[in-house]
């Protein structure tokens, strides 16, 4: 199954967080696998929206405890790495989606490029060359599984 | 869910084979998620086991792709960490079953003790102090099991 | 001693070498300690300009061997984690100048600025809300020196 | 330089203390770097015994600020990576001396010897498999220095 990153910032607004969770709702839709951060803010809402489509949670936490992991989470992953953990999800996802985003989503951006990976963007701040940029979230999520598939 | 890791040598002989595959197929049984290094021998053959018996299976892999994993591994967490990765399967995992073992496992074991977690041996060469020797898989995920309900 | 990171591709043109050279040089003279990612380009560069001045030399390495470090480095840190040394690089240093750079260099700028840390720029293609731009290796340390001792 | 890895735990009895300070001063006299975890107990006794005789000392830190090491080390390593730090000494080190030592220690003894290192132990209440045991601070240096010559 496709593992999907979803990545963005730990607190967002309303209108992001409806991005973020439609993006988990279709991320789910599609069967993929949602693979985040699993914090709050956009990686709370993107895995709210896969397990409202029934769909599977990953989350690569940075703290030492599963008890940080918010409640959509299936799967957490106890990094205890901090910052090194926006690695691990570049790493494990096959294509990453990035949501809004401050520092945090940036760095994991640079990396999943450096590492060749396709990202695409909805809502970004950030205007990276290399990545895609989406205007909703199921092309977005189109755009990921075609380039993968590719 | 409970995530219960199953550590072990990347390569093994039949009869640690077996004891992992059991191993997985009872934490399956139990309705528990297990977390392992995600490569081969113990690691294959626990998740093999789980597996064969609808279970859930997350391999966390030390090298840069999923492509090392074995083919029993559903969700797979690439950390490109090498021995690291020990560090995240010990944080990762409620509570560890150690299957056989040379150094690798006796590192994963003592990073679980220190992090105060329960590890059960099963035909283990580490005689650490600390750890729960069980004689068979299935006493193994049963005291691995009552160790996290407690 | 304020530990000065430098970060930057692993191959460059002669212009960025020359760049990287004498500001690896300004932070010897100016007493501090120079953190860098221990490879080639910018990295072998600004540390062989801190050896000429007689400075002190720490390669942050990805691979798990020693031997990968260019010759001017004089405490190898062996990670054995990929991108993930990157965000040692950054936690290692009081303050981060970055020298021209691509994917790998934005990310550990994003990673930095997250931390709060103040980053300078030379000849860097990045424009990152939050660095400071510098035009010379003597203003760029001169701006990092002083940033930390405010 | 050779880069020899003292580890041991973050608190210890004024006998362990004496035996690492010396451990320490026997690594500078011979010109070697001391690479420890930079925090108290038989780490920071080592740094201080390093110190006293003029070395270079290294602490691969734990957690996320340079605040955290103890007041005898010259190069900080910052890296978040709680227990995973553990990995990175036993990298960057070309040979270990074990002094004392609980769990925490025994990951160490296991990543290096996994690693291919050579273990020596001083008053280590793990009897591994591996590791060469020595009677005294100034033979453990021998050893470890003789090791790595070989």
């Amino acid at each position: 199954m496709i593992q999907i990153g979803v990545i963005g910032a730990g607190s967002c607004d309303e209108e992001l967080r409806r991005t973020a969770e439609e993006t988990g709702s279709e991320i789910a839709r599609n069967g993929s696998v949602l693979v985040c951060g699993g914090l709050g803010g956009v990686m709370e809402a993107s895995a709210a929206g896969a397990k409202k489509e029934g769909g599977t949670t990953v989350g690569v936490l940075p703290g030492d405890s599963r008890e940080s992991a918010n409640p959509y989470i299936d799967i957490a992953i106890v990094t205890e790495m901090g910052h090194a953990r926006n690695v691990i999800i570049a790493r494990s996802a096959d294509v990453l989606i990035a949501i809004g985003g401050e520092y945090g989503t940036l760095s994991e951006i640079a990396h999943s490029l450096k590492m060749g990976k396709t990202v695409v963007t909805l809502e970004s701040k950030w205007e990276i060359e290399g990545t895609i940029k989406a205007n909703s979230p199921q092309k977005a999520v189109r755009i990921a599984i075609d380039s993968f598939n590719k």
